[in-house]
C-alpha cells in the first residue's frame, strides 16, 4: 500500500515556518508582508477562495488588503486599481482572483501586475522561464510549486526520473511540466489528443494528473512504485444519494494506491499547498523589498 | 530507405513566396519590409551569419539596415540603439546577433526589443506562450518554426503523434517542444540527465535532435517509420585528413535513414529554414504594421 502524501500536514508545517519568518522580518526590518486581493463580481466560489486566502494571511501575520469590485467594473477602472496597488509600498503581492467577468481582458490585467508583485506567478513571462535551467522567474505559480514542494518534502528524487504530466493548461499542467524539466526529470506531456495513454502513464516514475476528470487514472494505468500527485478536484454525486456531493481527484485513489509507492489524497493533497505557496511568495516578495531598501539606505 | 526532407528546396520555395508577397505589399501599401541587424564585436562566425541574412533580405526585396558596433560597446550604447530602432517606422524587425560580448547583458538587450519587432522570437514572453493552445506569441523563434514548417510542407501529421525532443535549450529544444505540444503532439523532452534514452527515442513518431553531439542518434535508437528532424550542425574532422572538416548532424544519417520514413540531411535540412523563417517574420511584421496604419487612417 502506498504512503499517503499528507498535503494538509505539509502545508501546516510550511505555514508555521512562514509565520516564524514573517515575525522575524517584522522584528529585524520593521516590514509586514502585505497581500492585496482583488475580487471582481460575485462568483460565490471566487469569494470563498479569496476569503480563505485572507484568513490564511491573517494566521501567519501577513497583512491583507481586500478589494471587492462590482461585476460591471470596466477594464480602465480595474487597470487603475492594479497600477495603484503596483505603486504602493505596503503591498508586496497582488492577487487578482480568476476568472474575471467575461467583458474584462484577463491577460491584459495579469500583465499589468508588476513582476516583483506577481505572487500568483501568472504573468506570461514567467511561464517560459520555468523550463529554462538557471533562469528562475520571480515567482513560480502556486499550484505547480505546491506539487514540487510535496515531492521535495516527501524525499522523492526528481532528477533523472521519468515524469508524465496529464494536462497542459497554462495554470497547472504546462508550468509543472516545465518545473520538473528544469529539475532534470525527463518529462512527457499528455492531453486529450494522446492515443494509447495508458502505455505512456505506465512508464511514469512520477505521475501528475491535472485534467479535471473524476477518477480518470485507474489502477491498470500505472506501474508499481509510481509516485502520484493528484491535482484534480472534482465534485461528484453518488447515484444513491444525489444530494450528497463529495470531492474526488483525477485519480482512482483506491485502485492506484494499491500499487503506488506514494500518492496524494483528494481533498488534503495538493489543495492546501496552493495557499501555502501563495503565502510564501508574498513573504519572499516582502523580503526582497526589505533587502532592496537596506541596500538603497546603505548607499 | 527514407524520404529526404530537402530543406534547401523547401526554403527556396518559401523565399520565392516571400518575394512575391513583399512585392505585393510594396505595390498595394507602399511599404517595404525592413530588418535591422545589430552585430557587436568581431566574431567571424557571427559576421558571416549576419552577412547571409542581409543577402537573403536583398534577394526577396526586404530592406536591411546593418549596424556593426565595436566589441567595447557599452550596455547603454547598445540599449540606446535598440530603442532607436524600436521607434523607427522603416524598421519592422530587429535582429541582435548572438552571442553578445560577455560584458553585455544579453537578456536585458533582448527584452528591450519591442515584441512587435522581435522577429527572432527571443523575448522570454514568447517562450511560454508557444505551448499554450490558442495563444500565439507575436513571432515564433526561427529555427523551431523552421522544424515545424519542414514537417508541414512534407505532409507529416503532428496531431496525435508521439514527438520526442532531444535537448531543452531555450533557443531550440524547449520552444520546438512547446510548439509541437500546441499542435497536439504528445511530447517528451529528453536531455543529458535522461537514463535509458534509446527506450524513449524508440517510441517517437517524430524525433527532433538538438543536442550538438555529432552522429549521436544511431540506427538502434529509432523505430521503423520515424520522421527525423536533425537540428545539429557539428564540425568534425576525419582522422585520415585532419585539415578537411565537414558538417554532420546530431543524427547518424546513414544508419537512421535505413529505417526512418523521412529525415533531414545536414547540411541542407533545418539550416536553410532558419533564415527563411526570419524573412517571413519580417514580412509579417511589416504587413501587420501596414494593416494598423490603414486602420488608423480610416478612423
Amino acid at each position: 500500500m502506498a504512503t499517503i502524501i499528507d498535503g494538509a500536514a505539509i502545508a501546516a508545517t510550511i505555514r508555521a515556518e512562514i509565520k516564524d519568518e514573517v515575525a522575524r522580518l517584522k522584528a529585524e526590518h520593521g516590514v509586514t508582508p502585505g497581500l492585496a486581493t482583488v475580487l471582481v463580481g460575485d462568483n460565490p466560489a471566487s469569494a470563498t477562495y479569496v476569503r480563505n486566502k485572507r484568513k490564511a494571511c491573517a494566521e501567519v501575520g501577513i497583512a491583507s488588503f481586500g478589494y471587492e469590485l462590482p461585476a460591471h467594473t470596466t477594464q480602465d477602472e480595474l487597470m487603475r486599481l492594479v497600477h495603484e496597488l503596483g505603486a504602493r509600498d505596503d503591498v508586496h503581492g497582488i492577487l487578482v482572483q480568476l476568472p474575471l467577468p467575461a467583458h474584462l481582458d484577463e491577460q491584459a490585467i495579469l500583465s499589468a501586475v508588476p513582476l516583483h508583485k506577481d505572487v500568483d506567478g501568472f504573468n506570461p513571462v514567467n511561464l517560459g522561464l520555468l523550463g529554462v535551467k538557471g533562469r528562475r522567474p520571480p515567482f513560480a505559480p502556486c499550484t505547480p510549486q505546491g506539487c514540487i514542494e510535496l515531492l521535495d518534502r516527501s524525499g522523492i528524487r526528481i532528477a533523472g526520473r521519468r515524469a508524465v504530466v496529464l494536462g497542459r493548461s497554462a495554470i497547472v499542467g504546462l508550468p509543472v511540466a516545465l518545473m520538473l524539466l528544469a529539475r532534470d526529470a525527463t518529462v512527457t506531456i499528455c492531453h486529450s489528443q494522446t492515443p494509447n495513454l495508458a502505455s505512456i502513464t505506465r512508464t511514469a516514475d512520477i505521475l501528475i494528473a491535472a485534467i479535471g476528470k473524476p477518477r480518470f487514472v485507474t489502477g491498470d494505468m500505472v506501474k508499481a512504485g509510481v509516485v502520484v500527485i493528484d491535482v484534480g478536484i472534482n465534485r461528484v454525486t453518488d447515484a444513491g444519494d444525489p444530494r450528497r456531493a463529495r470531492l474526488v481527484g483525477d485519480v482512482d485513489f483506491d485502485e492506484v494506491s494499491e500499487s503506488a509507492a506514494a500518492i496524494t489524497p483528494v481533498p488534503g493533497g495538493v489543495g492546501p499547498m496552493t495557499i501555502a505557496m501563495l503565502l510564501r511568495n508574498t513573504l519572499v516578495a516582502a523580503r526582497r523589498r526589505a533587502a532592496e531598501q537596506k541596500t538603497s539606505e546603505a548607499a
